[in-house]
């Protein structure tokens, strides 16, 4: 027999019928649904060494984008001998609980049991299954994730520490609830990512707004905007725009690659353009550069919200308040985070509001170091400092064993991406670190088996 | 002014609006209910010293008669100037969800939000609330809890860090789950307690089961046994009369007291009839000297069930499933737990089924030294070993900070009393020890803050 021609063919789907509520024993809550995950046991060095398990925690989409880039899995995979498990999060991708997905998003009622509880809930259960069935029980357990991901692996570590013996929370903004990061913390950096690449290319991106909204108050203003922008359909205001230049902004901030990032092709963009050229001509040269050659472009997001921007919207809308705002002093226009207004705008959209406290009286975050210098172990909080997201995230070590490792050229879940032939020394030295932490918790784990 | 004249005068009733479902985002979830909880600031040293608070976790019953034994509360509250809570357990006393006891008992559909993880929630919001009401946020909290309150006290700690800086938890049977402690366990210490006050009297019980069985059979059998029983209704089987007695030589092992114990005036009583009296009138000797004087015995426990019957009843018929069962090798008759017919039982009585793996996978307790011997702090586990639940508890250190406090003379929840002035020096010490322990908490929590 040949070897497996696809890369994929070890990869084999499998489905839990997990519990519609954890927490509670109304008769509803007994309904099950079909939750989908994933494992490759190819390098798996099996129950009888109590070989590892790496469980990558699915975020906010469906899980079959997320197994290919979830590197730091199955690069690591042959080194520890390890099994690999993907599950996917309740309410995306093929793990929908009720009837339909039209049924499960169509009101709070449905909507109810999305929380991020009940999806660590699921985790548990579905680790024990299949520690269970693998006659695995003294495999130590590796949670991973990246993002809202990263804040579910640290979460998971501290609640359900019988099931993982530890976690990498990658590019996990835990801290950004409550007010404990400052509001213009994610912007802050964005802002800074592009000052420190050209303060040319800052400036003019900080004056765009005003800008845009002086074209915008002459007659005709939109039209000319539109116009200006290629935008694939007329634009009603002038903060749909500068929304869209926003996120695009972001976008290129966070995401920046070692390889080529968004932000110098912005930039370079802008500084490239002639003396001649007005502000919104430099403006839109950016977004060209960055966003690609199109016949138009699509200002408007939510004309075809995707499958994470409904789900995030229900889970901001519960329980993940993220107050970011873009503050004073930072090349976007100020504002701060209204809370009444996006509670009011919440109820509106599902009938239910938000508990925008609950994260931090459910998982803290508050004093951070203080509460978990002594408590608590086996969690590595990784981040990149170009990422805007790194502002809420643990960035100072708050004990041995509960590390922070940043790089300050690093963006947002960079370190567990699929490793590459061009990738930086900065970025294989943040990996090998925490392979190497890894390796200290599994020598650890198996000498305290062994004496067990 | 003289000084309060009562010692309740100090003790304030409040109520908290307390939301139905905490992991749950359904409509009906926000439904608040109040609970009730009670506050001693006598003592306390203020927030602006970020003097500690103690927590009481109420269990399975009314706050009332809790507040009164829960003496290390108030033993210690000088000692530490600390603030004094109690906190009433959802779904008992006046802590009742819906518009009445009786709703709220009525079907699993509104008996579905009684968990523990609801009730922990519970307190970790209340907490909050009073830490915030009372700019107390520095100020160091320690639960406290016997029995299933104690082991409410140490996941509590477990699960919410950042609201507790450490827990109390007496007699806290956490491991008496999913048969992680062998099913005779309980009734292997009450025969043990038996047979060390009196080995006559331990061969005199153990034989009594097989002779009311005798006399069961006989033509008038049932008959014959409630007249020498007096019990208040005839009984309708020999088991009735059996587990009557069961439950009174279990209340008789796990609440001895050091000034007089059950178990003693049992075996005495039984130890002192003549030796023309046959065994039944021995054993009902025993049971006269335990539970005194009547004109009748009630042998049917469920004619007038408590608050508490019906509320554990629910709970162990949900998630508290402890298999508990006679085993081969006690003063008892062997029987084992049938996990099927306990949970077809349940099934009849609520129409929903217990998840007997709950508790584990949400709390965990298989290898409890080998998972927290290197994550957590700060959890005393203290038992008596002559307490039956003992053998479901911690009685091994888990580590430093993880110290397990057991007497050999103790029985149920009995450092937790109040202090006695003829209490025996070894439970003297055993509060001592908890006492040192909680202060060097203290001590190093303060220097932390200093430092922070």
């Amino acid at each position: 027999m040949a070897e497996s021609t696809s890369q994929w063919a070890d990869y084999k789907v499998y489905y839990h019928n997990q519990t519609l509520d954890h927490f509670n024993y109304r008769p509803e809550s007994y309904t099950t649904f079909r939750q989908r995950y994933v494992m490759n046991a190819k390098y798996w060095g099996g129950a009888n060494t109590s070989a590892p398990i790496f469980v990558y925690l699915g975020d906010e989409a469906a899980l079959d984008f997320q197994i290919g880039s979830a590197g730091f899995l199955s690069d690591n995979a042959p080194k520890f001998k390890a099994l690999l498990v993907y599950i996917e999060h309740r309410y995306y991708g093929k793990s929908i609980p009720f009837s339909s997905r039209e049924e499960a998003f169509s009101n709070a009622s449905t909507l109810g049991y999305f929380s991020s509880s009940q999806a660590i809930a699921d985790y548990a259960e579905i680790i024990l299954h299949i520690k269970k069935n693998l006659s695995a029980e003294k495999s130590p357990v590796i949670v991973v994730g990246g993002s809202y991901g990263g804040m579910l692996a640290a979460w998971f570590r501290l609640k359900y520490p019988h099931i993982a013996l530890g976690a990498l929370a990658s590019s996990a903004p835990i801290l950004y609830f409550d007010d404990i990061t400052p509001q213009d913390g994610y912007y802050s950096v964005v802002s800074k990512d592009f000052r420190e690449k050209s303060e040319n290319c800052y400036n003019t991106l900080k004056q765009s707004w005003s800008e845009i909204d002086r074209v915008a108050s002459q007659p005709n203003g939109l039209s000319i905007l539109s116009k200006q922008f290629m935008t694939c359909s007329p634009i009603t205001s002038a903060s749909q725009l500068k929304d869209y230049l926003d996120s695009n902004y972001c976008e290129a901030a966070q995401y920046a690659s070692p390889s080529g990032d968004g932000v110098s092709r912005i930039c370079n963009a802008i500084d490239g353009t002639s003396n001649h050229t007005d502000i919104l001509g430099k403006i839109f040269k950016g977004l060209v550069s960055f966003n690609g050659n199109w016949t138009c472009y699509d200002v408007n997001a939510f004309n075809n919200p995707s499958e994470t921007d409904e789900g995030w919207s229900w889970q901001t809308c519960s329980e993940m308040v993220m107050p970011i705002a873009h503050g004073n002093d930072t090349m976007f226009q100020a504002e701060s985070f209204d809370l009444d207004a996006f509670v009011q705008d919440c109820k509106n959209a599902y009938g239910v509001s938000p508990r925008p406290h609950w994260i931090t009286a459910e998982f803290g975050g508050d004093d951070i170091k203080l509460i978990l210098e002594r408590f608590g172990s086996n969690i590595i909080f990784s981040n990149g400092l170009k990422d805007p997201y790194s502002s809420g995230g643990v960035l100072k070590s708050i004990s041995k064993s509960l590390p922070a490792i940043y790089t300050t050229e690093g963006s947002h879940c960079l370190d567990i991406l699929p490793s590459l032939p061009n990738d930086p020394k900065w970025l294989i030295k943040q990996r090998r670190r925490e392979v190497e932490i890894i390796s200290n918790w599994f020598r650890q784990y198996y000498t305290d088996l062994a004496n067990h």
